[in-house]
Formats: C-alpha cells, structure tokens, sequence
C-alpha cells in the first residue's frame, strides 16, 4: 500500500467511509473556486462531522506529512482553497449551524460551515444586524470568510471580518484544539492568538466554530449620486460627511469611463446627470434628510461637489446602483483581468493616473478602467484584455499594477487575500523580513508544514 | 570582567555613554509602575535615540543572552515594565514627537515615546479626535498603550488600542526591524503580523514607530443618570440606545452601594435622586435631545429606566460625573484591591451577585463595591482591604474572584494585561492548549527568551 492508501485506510476507520470521499465521488465544486484557477481533484474529500473528527483528521495526516487543504464555500478569489491531485482536501460542509445568539452581549456563536446569509438571516431574525456582507453571501462559509479576513461592503463602517470575531476554536496541524471561544470586547490575557489565525488563508489552523459580533440594526438610508471635480474633493466630502453625517455605509468612487460605461450598459443608457465629470460617487448615509442636505449644501459651496442627485424613491435609488453595479456585467461583456489592492487614501487618485499612464504606454488604446471604496482604502481596477494583443499579456500588467502599488506604499491584496494567484507579487508590499517573519509563523504552528501548502508563500 | 560588564561595554561603545545609565543615574522611575510592586534598579538603562540604536541595543544583548525589559511611561497597572535587577531596562523615552499627520488618510504616523496626550493634542489640532484616552494621557506612551492593548474610557465606542493601530515598526530580539507601517485598512498581504505584538507586554518585539487612526471630532454630548431596577434593564436600555439613538461614549454602571458611597463622598454629599434604586448608570450620548427625550421615553415605558436626569449645564454634568469619580478616592479613603476583569455582558449582574455572596459568606462585613463600563464587558470591583482581617488575605480573595471569573466564561485581565500581578491565576481564563501556543508564539519571535522574561507567563 501507498503512503497515501495507508493514510487514507486510516482516515476512513478514524472518521467512517462517508466521511472520506475519493474520484468522481468528488464534486466537482471541490476542484477550484470562483477564479475558476486549476481545477484539480484531490486525493480525497474529508467531510468530517464536527471539531474532534477535524482534530482526528489532522492527528492522522499530519503523523503521515500528508498535505491538507482546508475547503469553506469555494468563492475566494485568490486560488486559497485550490488543491493539488496530491493532497487532501478538508471541507467544513458538515460543520454548519448557529449554536448560539446572546442578545445581552450581541454575539452569534457559528459553526465554520455556516454560509454568511444564514448567518445574515438568523441575526436580523433576533433584532440585531451582522455587518459582513459580500456578493458570494449565499455559498460562502464563515469560516472561509475569518481564514481570509474578508472585506466586502460593509467594511467603512463596520471593519473587515476580523473586527467581527471576537472568539474562535481552532484545530491546529497536529489536532490539537484551541479553544479561543471569547465573548468579551475587552480580554487582555496573554496573547490574542485568533488573530494569528484571521487572514491566514488556511496555512495556520482549520477553524471550527467562532463568536462573532453582532451590530444594531442601522436606520433608514438615503442614497445620493455626487458628481466631482478631482480626487481631493472626493476625500474632502467624505471626511465632511463623517464630521456632520456620520460614516457613510456606502462610499464609492467612480472615475469617468468606468461611469460612462455603467451608464451605457444600463437598459435605458440615459446618465442622470451630464457624463463630462471627472468623478463620481454614490453614496448612502443613514443621517436625517435635513443634515445631509446641510452637509451636501457646504459641499457644494466649498467647490468638492459640482453635482447631485438625492433618490427620492426606493426606485430612484435602484437605478443609481445600476451603474455602480455594471461591474457585475465584467465577465459577460469583457474579458476582465481584475485588481483587488489598496492604497493609503490620500494616494488612490495619484496612484490610479500613475497607472493608466503606464497602461496607456505600454499597450496604446488598451481599456482600464477604476473604481473603488476609498473610504477603506480599496481601490478595484479592471483592465479589458479583448483590448490587448492576443494572447492578453497578463503577467506584464499584473506587474505592472503591482509594482505601481509598491510604489506608492500599497497593498497587492486588499480584500481577497494572496492565495496561489498573488504569491511573486507579495514582496512588492511586504518586506524580506516580515516574509521570514510569516515564515516563522508558519513554522511555529505547522512544523511539517502539512496545512495548504504553496499557498501564500512561494 | 563579568558577563554584565562586558555587555556594558559593548552597549557603551555602540550607542554612546550617554545613553547607558547604571546605578544613581537611573531615575526611580524606573525602578516600578503604577502598582509600585517591587521597586527594583535595573542592572543599567539603555536610552536608545532612534530605531537604529534600539536595533543594534538587542543584538547586543541578544548575543549575551542579557534579559532586556522595554519600559514606556511607566503607568501600567500589570507589572509588566517592573524590571528585576539582573535585567537591563530598554526605555522609549528617547524616540519620541510625531513624524506625520495624514489627513486624507485619517492617519497618525508616531513615535513610540510619544505621550498619549501629546498625540490627542497633534490630532485634534488637526481637526480629528485620536479615541484612545485614559487617565495616565499625560504620562503613558503610545508604545506601551500599544504593547498592553490599553482600553480605557471610549472603548465603547472606538474600541481596544489594537483597534486604532493600522500599522506598527517593531524591533525583534535579536535586533532585526521588522516594518510593518502601513496606512491602509484594507490590506491582507499574508499574515497580519502586527496584531502578535499588539498586547504582547514587551514579550515578542519592542515597539518603535506606529501608524494610528484618526476618528471624526464627535459632536456635543448629553449627559444622564438613570436610575435602573435591575441588571438586565441596564442591558435592555444599552441596546435601545444603540438601537435608536447610536452608541452612547460612556455607559458607566454604578451598583447601589457604589453610587451610595460616591455621593457621600461629594463635597456636597446630597444624591441627585434617590439612592435606593438597585443600579444606576451614568451615560454620554451624541443623539439630539430629540431622539434622546424619546429613547429615554420608551425606556421608562417599558420598565428599563425608572428614575432619569438629563443634565441641562455643563455644571450640572461634571457634579453627576463627581459621582463616579469617586473610584480617584479610593486610594485614599480606602485600602482598595482593585480588579480589572471582563464577563460576557448577560453574565455581569450574576458574577456580581455570585462574588459578592462568596466574599460576605467568607469574610463577614467586608466591604466589596462594583462599577463596570458594561458596553465593553468590563467590571471593576474594589475590595477595601480595611474591612478584613489584617494582614488582608490579598492572594485569598484574589483566587475566589478569579476563579468566579473562570467559572462564568470571564477573563481575569480586561486592559490591563497579566504581567507579573496576574501570571498565576491566567489558567481561569486561558486553557493549557492555548498557554501552550502562547510559549511556541515566544519561542518563534524571541528563541533566547530575552525579552521581559518573567511577564504573562510563570
């Protein structure tokens, strides 16, 4: 017998046969996630049935040095969960429901397999609001949503998930458990060793269970489209809103042609205001009528707002974010090689004519286009490759943003993490020795380095 | 020459005789914190003026294996800067001012000698608010701030010190700089490694430089004390004002006999209403008088509140806030064994009466007062060591309040850390398997154990 066969034979005594799936008993939905980046089977599909089997499992590969490659919803975007034909794949399907919601200290307690809308679901049920929130809400688990921080909407006002987590159960390589189950705002006993865990994409712990913060519902919002003159006035307006409005829970930025193009894949490609603007955003804020129109009206006197529109109606407002959305029509109408990165706020706008600067040079008559949530900093660029020589030269572009980003002091990940696909462009935001640093890390936790191997790292 | 004097020399020769003291030189300042446990002259002080002396300070040492003990302001309530006399001192004191105000990126880049107070004074100049404030803003360092993850009075609203870091440079043990400044929220390149040394009590890295957030200036405050019938309704009438009014800035609950002794202490020793309600709590809030009046109205209706005052002057505030106040007299009046302790927010009205049973049952008329900022699951409770039997069984009250904390999910370090004052009763709130991760996350970052040995753990 294999190496693999032996492990395998164990695993399916420890765990029981239907916990342990080989070949075209696979979904195919465990071969890659929504890059869509290698589709691969594994060697086998674990599909434990709570913390102790997840700790057996591990106990069992990682005497073995067998690699291990944990599985949540499959919707990252950075390649996280991706397997190799030689490796493990473990699922967190079976670990799913809410075990808990505390009202008087507003946390929910989560099994790792729980999808985000349950979870969504189940907070507003008991009065209270879960703040994360992104477009793969249906299908992604919880625990992929805390092992790759993730951002999504909400994060102006609420934080990443990792200001949501408040506790956490992990089950680190050699089986061991780590209870960090924690209910308190304020807990300073010892290390906070779930931070390590958050944002490590797999490569630390498996996370089982977690407590997360629950938010008050928030009121009633108004959304508003405001045309700009120039980047610093979309940085001036935000502030003077978080002065006299409170933090916006929508703050986004559109450059012209990313505008122009929303509006003309609209189904009546009309703008609701002229197109010749530099900039535009739409916004939501949740502060009276009467105090955003004050805000609004100092707006326009001090030069940062050339144009507005308030909706009046629910509809009004649908039809805002249409634009806004087109992002979503990317992959239907372009052949969109998309950036998730960051950039200190004060340097997006530089950073963004930096960029289509370089682009434009180098490939004339190529399509870019930019939008972001600089309220947190992040700024999302899509570069049209059925603009480009065929075969689309993707490497040199990715080069290219990157080093920009490193440039001006930014982030290569904002959002979706570093996976397999951001891995030789790491170093262009994190020094040598904050790699070796994570090495060290890694080294600490996982010594035979059997957890998600070739991801983050080279 | 000993091992210490040839370290000494070579300390002397790399950074100049100025900035090694030993001996008369060093300021008793040095010698203890705020808690005065074991005043102590270090073996020398090493007042490092830049990143680079500290760097070349800890190599030195490193290679000696000379135990090294960061000291910042000196204000902690833990221990945790309290060097033996075999240990050489590392203060910050030196490294101080603030290098940059952001403004577009709502940023504060400083340097870890810099005294809270000077940073709140530098933000505010600049039109923000820097949210962290507790009362030693005059004297403690932004760097031990971010080395215990201090708390303090706005944590309610803004949260821990970690959260208002974005980016930390920290000097590792053996000398090497680790950058990890970074302005951006949104930033998941790898693993986020400075939340390791944030709350690390100078046991993983010395922290030199900071990125820090800023927050809007937050409009004027009303001020309440509302008396409540019962624990539960001071959690009802925390999450109708989330709810309805936004989250207040202070939350402040007062037990009776907290409230009872506040008032007699005040100048004017008269109770602002009457004095035989089960709680009371002081609060803070930046709603409108509208929607506070309403808020206040519906919680009356519904029972939370049954005896409320809305100050009307800044006179009549600052006399409700002299009430709780009062903990400033303890070391005076009374010979307090203070706590800093956390509970899940449910859980505070039962620890409260579960300790205060245990405390009477052992030690009749004892006198044991509670107070907590409950919005952050934090609670004070001071026992007057002159109402026990003398010597006052310190270690003995210690172990039945710890172990109730351990008991009820709680942790017996809310924000001011474990140090030397807490390392033995950490086992009731953190399990053998997390202690055990804590001394590998140790022995990663700092191999020879150089760095403030003896602190968090035994």
């Amino acid at each position: 017998m294999s190496d693999l066969q032996q492990t395998l034979t164990r695993l399916r005594e420890a765990l029981g046969d239907a916990q342990v799936l080989t070949g075209d008993a696979i979904s195919q939905r465990h071969y890659s996630d929504w890059t869509r980046h290698a589709p691969t089977c594994p060697a086998a599909l674990l599909l434990p049935k709570d913390t102790e089997q997840v700790s057996v499992a591990l106990r069992i590969c990682n005497a073995a040095g067998q690699p291990v490659v944990p599985q949540g919803g499959m919707t990252g975007l950075a390649g996280g969960a991706v397997p190799r034909a030689s490796d493990i794949a473990l699922s967190l399907d079976r670990l799913r429901g809410i075990e808990e919601i505390d009202a008087a200290a507003a946390t929910v307690t989560v099994r790792a397999g729980t999808t985000l809308q349950e979870i969504q679901q189940a907070v507003a049920d008991a009065g209270y609001l879960f703040p994360l929130d992104l477009g793969a809400r249906g299908s992604c688990q919880i625990g992929g949503n805390i092992a790759t921080n993730a951002g999504g909407n909400a994060v102006i006002r609420y934080g990443m998930t990792r200001d949501l987590v408040l506790g956490l159960e992990v089950v680190l390589a050699d089986g061991r458990v780590l209870n960090l189950m924690n209910k308190m705002i304020k807990n300073n006993c010892g290390y906070d060793l779930k931070q390590c865990f958050i944002g490590s994409e797999g490569t630390l712990g498996v996370i089982t269970r977690a407590v997360l913060k629950m938010a008050p519902q928030p009121g009633e919002s108004t959304t508003l489209l405001c045309a700009l003159p120039d980047y610093a006035s979309a940085v001036a307006l935000l502030r003077r809103l978080q002065r006299n409005a409170g933090t916006p829970q929508a703050y986004e930025l559109m450059w012209q042609d990313f505008f122009r193009m929303g509006v003309s894949w609209l189904e009546t490609p009309v703008a609701p205001m002229p197109d010749h603007h530099p900039l535009y955003v739409l916004l939501e804020s949740s502060a009276t009528s009467e105090v955003l129109e004050q805000t609004l009206e100092a707006a326009i006197e001090a030069g940062e707002v050339v144009d507005a529109i308030l909706a009046t109606s629910q509809t009004q407002a649908r039809s805002l974010w249409k634009i806004r959305e087109a992002t979503g029509e990317f992959p239907v109408r372009l052949a969109p090689l998309n950036f998730d990165i960051s950039l200190p706020i004060g340097q997006i706008g530089d950073f963004a004519d930096l960029c289509r600067q370089r682009l434009d040079e180098r490939w004339p008559g190529n399509h870019n286009v930019y939008f972001g949530h600089i309220g947190d900093s992040n700024l999302h660029l899509t570069v049209d490759c059925n603009s480009l020589p065929q075969p689309a030269p993707v490497y040199e572009i990715e080069e290219l943003v990157y080093s920009a980003v490193g440039e001006l002091g930014g982030a290569v990940s904002a959002e979706h993490g570093i996976g397999l696909l951001k891995r030789e462009f790491l170093h262009h935001s994190v020094s040598e020795e904050a790699l070796e640093a994570m090495a060290g890390l890694k080294r600490s936790f996982d010594p035979k380095g059997i957890l998600n191997p070739g991801k983050i790292f080279g």
